[in-house]
């Protein structure tokens, strides 16, 4: 690599950190080109010679919220009883503690709209996808005969009622609740739902 | 009601009419208080002679949407099958179709965020607390033992999850599925979360 694209590379890298320490602060809204710049030493438009455009810089940020939520979820996913229920339960419970712990960079990860117009990339995309893994592996081992586009769907709405009770119980309006009851909610609510999926998958399977 | 009172009044109404337009045709981000006063014939700082601020403005839109959205769940509510668990699904479901009709105002009740340090005004959020009534109702009838506040805190974890999938379903990012799919995924949820429920009930009252 040349010199210059050496600098180039590190300056992309410190601007990229110095736009998740912004969002981490402050919030989507509260991210600045102009801060950013004068925060890593470079002209205003100088910044869009290290990424195409904000949507680039925030899907970038993104991506290490992403790359930590998955190490966060692989670690809940190896601990603790092997059951594959008990597994879901510990995987909903490392997200609520994510979000918890990270709530302006989670909250970024879908707040975020693209400009009109414009696809997310495929790499964020696929990066996205792949988190549903932790998620499907244990449905799979729960319903094995289920086909695989199915229990797609299902991973899909699991994660989705879960995110559902995660957001509106951290965000200060009046559904707010302690986490650690929040953590207590999630746990009975998911083995709940797993239950009542295993309960409709016997009686479907007696018809 | 003196004249000049009566003609404040219809101002006012016409102003938070014009809001509601423009928060369905172009979301929360597009309000603008200038726009608002052209179309409604007034100069911009009259604006607030009308409403104490852009917080109030927003919550009488809200307000609006909420009461048409208490109607339709008081009408799914009512119509089809009398079992508690199946009042609950179809109320899932015209909330996700009151969601998916009326998308942007529907985006707002969540998105909009009062200004930091002030809180909700009662009258908001008692009407907010008001339509958990109708998941309430169904649960009580179902688990006619669990005392109250354990049916609260039940019936907004089911809603939470129902918003959830209502949430990221309807979003046009990764995770968008067709309505008549995300009906379907929200009802063998519902119908799981249920039945798990009323297991874990039933093995809670064995022991």
């Amino acid at each position: 690599m040349s010199k210059a694209l050496e600098r180039r590379e590190k300056l992309r890298e410190s601007l990229i950190l110095a736009a998740e320490r912004s969002i981490a602060a402050r919030g989507l809204a509260g991210l600045k080109t102009r801060e950013l710049a004068r925060e890593i030493g470079c002209a205003n438009g100088a910044v869009y010679n290290l990424v195409e455009d904000m949507d680039e810089l925030i899907l970038r940020v993104g991506s290490r919220t992403l790359e930590r939520l998955d190490a966060a979820l692989t670690d809940a996913e190896s601990k603790g009883a092997t059951s594959p229920g008990e597994t879901l339960v510990r995987i909903a419970i490392a997200y609520c503690d994510f979000a918890a712990d990270n709530l302006e960079l989670w909250r970024a990860l879908f707040e975020h709209r693209m400009t009109p117009g414009k696809p997310i990339p495929d790499w964020a995309v696929d990066q996205q996808m792949d988190l549903f893994r932790h998620i499907y592996r244990p449905l799979a081992t729960l319903f094995p005969k289920r086909p695989a586009a199915e229990l797609g769907v299902t991973a899909r709405s699991l994660f989705s009622a879960v995110h559902g009770m995660v957001a509106l119980g951290l965000e200060q309006k009046l559904i707010a609740v302690p986490i650690e009851a929040l953590r207590n909610e999630i746990t009975s609510i998911v083995r709940a739902m797993i239950d009542g999926l295993a309960l409709a998958a016997r009686q479907g399977s007696a018809n």
